[in-house]
């Protein structure tokens, strides 16, 4: 049951990202690494968002993925207020094709790192906190190195395709 | 005395911007406007961060201007958490040329606006807080309209020595 | 009635522009703040710009909205001429994803700032005037608290969505 | 006499380009062409700038040379209120590599174009006015034909100096 | 007759380009300039390309228009090979939005300048063509300063159907 | 003993990195994490580079971090042999401002996840391979808490000394 | 039967890019070079990928093309693991329109280059190749004499439709 | 004797640009690799650059290295005339980073390919001229072989001094 406690968190600025962040929880899923998901706005709702950090390390989490868009500012506040590792997803807009939420997660300042993945990469986020708990659980780990091996599987199958 | 009470919020990340966002304040003294100056870090202090802003209006300030760079969030958690309008001053850092800065400051999501000036323009950051205020206080406004005649005449002396 | 006298100005290139620049009247509008709006095209009508610029303080404008997009001119040549505070909104065009219309717009030399918000935030740049507005009008600020509140509501009853 | 009346015009925002436009008037000299030189801000003196556009033609001008930097809105605001061509010279600023500069310059609406050179080019500029010129005077394409033969003289002793 | 000769030559590397050429065409049309279209591409054809610019102004032109993207050689080639003022418009290819077009045509170096428009500019490069013969003949000069008027008539009713 | 076997690898392309690499060890040193540096160059060594990522978690490596400029494949390629969290570095180069580094880093297909930090902050690499094992390490995440609060003292002193 | 062992090897990551990289094969396929495709994924199957480019020279290939998509690392990899030359193919993504492609492919460090062809430009990659062969080859330098001839034609005839 | 015609053409748009391109003549000379080295300037001797790359292959030359800045012309347009393969090196100039020369080079349209290496990388446009000769000679290539193993000694070494 313990087990069952989420231990990395999947917050995003709005439910509507959740189609898109979504990809991080799946990831989650195929690991049977229990998270939790919930929409902590850094500009709608600071003091919430604020809060969410400041407790996550205390409620269980070992990882936070924060996923948003333009002027992103929810992964790095997080990681202000938690100990713990976060990782961003920036959310491409309408316009500039993400490239502004590269810029505004990634770039932190010196003390204050975020884990920064990919333009729209949340399933790259959810096996980055994969990952970071597997170093620490040997059966995570070995689990992961299976999903390596089945994704050089998959490439091999398509090459041999391709050859015929 | 009351007219000394400061107005204008003067905030960055570190004293080292002190030197950068001095040129907002000389703008202000020009025009009479009192002004605080003070280091409110959104990654190193958040909670103090989110308090500035919270009680900026009931303080009496009526502009905040807040100059950060790289992942910049300082401008836009202030504008989270106050009504008073915030003006953001993208600061350079060593590497995208500011790029970075302003991005992560304009681009801020629908409903909590920054105003932003141009990279590295702190100056002129002080004069859009000038002209907010200016907008409700006659005096102010005949000011800064002496201000713009005077570029004006500056820039015909200018021309006149190049004429010659 | 005098209630009426519009006092902000929401300024476009073209009436093509109007189905974009009319987030900014929304806003405006939600607030009860009266407007006007106006095609004042820096480049095909340059007398007509620098004279409604001229002229807005003087007709009891308090903000300046100006929406433009590619070498983006209306609002940094309004700012020119007018004391009041200008709030340029960067229109992205077919190419180029708005970032010479940001450029363009905020990029402005010291001495006449403009008040830039996000690639295509016509709606931002109207909660900016109310927010400039608000500074010098209590009931208004109440407003925008209350503005403010409304949006964390919706965000928190996203998240419980999104947890159920 | 007649002759020495300027039928190019080099205008610039303020007298601390004119190190940097210089090279538009020397390559004009270099080709006898009649210049003026005046600075004529679009944001500090607006109402000269429309003026000069606006008399441009009738003064006996046949081409305008305008340099500005950042959000430069010299070239464009001049190209709206004169039937010349206008040359615009992006300057770049201690940002951003001129970049802002050439997009305020280049990216104009249909119906009002500036004729674009490189960042930084004022060299080019006072080539091309000499071009424009010269497709309606068969002296001076002479002599801009023997320019450019000397350019091919000149790259030519480069490759034999190579060579040895 | 010699009336109806070509004095504008528009250019490009493919037939392709001609449906986004032909508003350069079209801009000459409505001011009764003559032109010729075809087909000279750097990259496919280049001794003809070399050929067409050194015969453009034996030939009668006066100002040639040249289309191209990606790496974008014809304008800066052709602009080698004759005295005429070269026009360059950048077309946008499938993939960077003109950027490197845009580049290619307008970072030309000292001594070979290329009048470079907007990305996608077909239209303003017929216009700008317009304005540098104007320049020398009274009775375009002054179509142009109506086609202007025009451009105005054409905002201001755009200004009051929306001030409805 | 046991206790001073490496649990990070901190690895780079060329020795030359190691003035700016030094700052991720310099970060661990002051957690008392144990690291170990090495040159492992994607492109010089490329066998010698799969193998260290091969053997990296069985060694006992439980994070690894690497720092790489221009077409930056070292972080991506360890991430593609290592089920372990690897922390990408981009290395500004000569030109470009590590825009290259940061692209070619962060980009990582779905499946091969690289948690990268800002241009150049190798000592928020440090710091995030902190935050990673802290996780797992109550004592450890404890000392990161101290570091976070010791980072808001220190701002909070310089707040200070900007009022007095 | 030994001149259709394949002497150019063309690989990607995945087949989905095959529809895309077919066009390097069938530029091949125009002029006979015998060719082998294969998938060689850097990321997902780094040790056969390496494999393939140790091997490569000894199993009679002469030249290699690879396709990569965001952070690009194949044909760089290969580079570093095979004396041949390495063609890259920048392969965009849904976001940034293959600047992350090429910047990771063409950047590439001092004593291992990549010869990197224009976003998605696969076609180019085999005409490119076959340039290399060409080199050493008269016959097959007479045929791509004779393809260039062919594309000039084409374009001359585009140029006489047009003007008809 | 005949070992000593050049079999690589080195060329730049200036003489100036010697000291950087010579980086690629240094690389040939380590595998006494014959070549030759000229100022072929596309926009200053246009006629003779088209010249030189139509006569390349039949003066022996098996590769072209061509260097240039800015609206980088010289690589794409020698890859027009000659069927030899054009390695293009995009040099750096005062602004922009050299990407407008990268872009001006890579770009290139279907048809004609460059074979573009990083920004300034005259080195490895020399080393990849020898890649592709040593495709066809097998001691050339068995000394790329050797050469890639001293890369590797020497970034061992440095592991080495870094372990220490």
């Amino acid at each position: 049951m313990t087990q069952t406690a989420p231990i990395v968190g999947i917050v995003m600025g709005s439910d509507s990202d959740w189609p898109f962040m979504q990809e991080a929880a799946k990831a989650l899923e195929e690991f049977d690494v229990p998270y939790e998901a919930d929409v902590v706005s850094a500009h709608r709702m600071p003091h919430e968002m604020i809060d969410y950090g400041t407790r996550a390390a205390e409620r269980g989490l070992k990882v936070v993925i924060a996923g948003a868009g333009g002027a992103a500012h929810l992964p790095g506040m997080l990681a202000s207020v938690t100990p713990l590792p976060v990782i961003g997803v920036p959310v491409p807009l309408k316009y500039l094709d993400g490239m502004d939420s590269l810029l505004s997660i990634v770039q932190m300042p010196a003390g204050v790192p975020v884990a920064t993945v990919a333009v729209g990469a949340a399933r790259n986020a959810g096996l980055l906190a994969v990952r970071m708990l597997a170093a620490h659980d040997d059966a995570l780990r070995a689990r992961m190195e299976e999903f390596q091996a089945d994704l050089k599987k998959q490439a091999q199958a398509k090459g041999e395709r391709l050859r015929r």
